[in-house]
């Protein structure tokens, strides 16, 4: 780990759609711009277009608000059938403010709307949202197997997503799916520089690399979902990200 | 900003006492490993070496807890003198509980124990702990300028942290010292691929490279303070980490 780190963005994926194969997608891209996949690095891909390849896009006009969703909208200046995607994706609703509700995600995750999205999609007739995929650890695992079958390297794999945090201004991006990486390093009960115990050093590592991925992956125009990071010793790991989100018990901000 | 992000650690940086120059031990430790600052460059350097340089290590024998620092400390299962150094620190208590008290440092900063901490650090005859720099944006910016007189280039500055997040394991790196960096980008008002506004997208850059750096930076035995980072345009920009702050009247988590 005392070795450099290169983030290495891939331009030239197509628009997604559902259905399309990323793992050919994106080995493709990186053929093009003469990246070879080693063992050890760490391919990092927006959510967004995994979402878009699973087919997670649902069209505004066909959902039906139930009177929970009609008011929560009223409260919350939110279009009613938007409410009703997010309360279907969650399973408690934190905080509520105009334009915004704060939610737990069925994954775990506490995020913003569901992480539901409307932008850089394809609204065509109508509204359209972007639902986070069903199960992104599934969805990364699946993206490291199909890149082993085409170039034979073993990956690790992140779907990163952008989020806001409280106290903290500007979004930072987060990893929501993992697959062959070590995501949280645990130096809990070693020894520091002078032999104390340390005592809360877990290292969120999944985040720290989604962070810089997210960054690089930039926004509209630049728009490059997909990062390579480079120089980490190959891993073996059976690693998900759903092991990021802190138990209830410890929840001191519900 | 399409182009590949490098992270590079610097190793060889003394252990830091009170009075050390920064600037001079960063740039003979880069000198070391023949690595060159170019304009653009952001140099990453722990809040914990730039605490000792200050001389923000405190001994407990010379705290004199408080009633309410007593009692608090009971309540929490801490040092009371060190319960008095973290109120001293800070602006309100949000949140505790046994071995943890979440507070709004001065500085704006949500955090446990006010980043006040007691790894690797000298313990010398007796416990000591180390507070935050006092303006770790000033900081950032003497560093900044020392470098500049040192070498001649314009480079910017993070002073990273490790902070533990609300509803996420593990800690990632935060920037809590700025100069020379665009802070914030500001994408808001902008607009998607398809011509939609883009609402919320204001993107914290300086945490997204902290956080990288931090998880270069790594933890005691491998202890390398001082990352660099790569790859970014030359920048002049007057930003400040006080400004990732979110506002008093934003906060949903108080």
């Amino acid at each position: 780990m005392a070795a450099a780190l290169h983030l290495v963005p891939v331009p030239g994926l197509p628009m997604i759609k559902e259905g399309d194969d990323l793992g050919t997608l994106a080995v493709t891209a990186m053929d093009r711009v003469g990246l070879k996949l080693e063992s050890g690095d760490l391919v990092c891909i927006a959510q967004k277009i995994v979402s878009k390849a699973e087919g997670r896009q649902v069209a505004l006009d066909e959902v039906i608000p139930s009177a929970q969703a009609i008011s929560l909208g009223a409260e919350t200046d939110k279009d009613p059938r938007l409410v009703q995607l997010i309360l279907d994706e969650s399973t408690e609703v934190l905080r509520q403010r105009p334009g915004i509700l704060i939610v737990r995600h069925r994954l775990g995750l506490v995020c913003a709307n569901a992480g539901i999205d409307q932008s850089n999609i394809d609204h065509g007739g109508g509204e359209q949202a972007l639902l986070l995929p069903a199960d992104p650890d599934r969805s990364a695992a699946a993206l490291r197997n199909r890149m082993a079958e085409l170039t034979g390297v073993n990956v690790g794999v992140l779907i990163t997503d952008s989020h806001n945090r409280p106290w903290r201004l500007g979004t930072v991006g987060v990893a929501i799916g993992a697959a062959g990486v070590e995501v949280l390093d645990d130096h809990r009960g070693g020894a520091d520089l002078f032999g104390r115990e340390l005592k809360v050093t877990l290292i969120n590592r999944a985040d720290a690399i989604a962070a810089a991925a997210t960054l690089l992956m930039g926004e509209t125009t630049e728009r490059i979902p997909l990062v390579v990071a480079k120089g980490f010793a190959p891993q073996t790991c059976a690693d998900t990200a759903s092991e990021i989100v802190r138990p209830l018990d410890e929840d001191l901000f519900r």
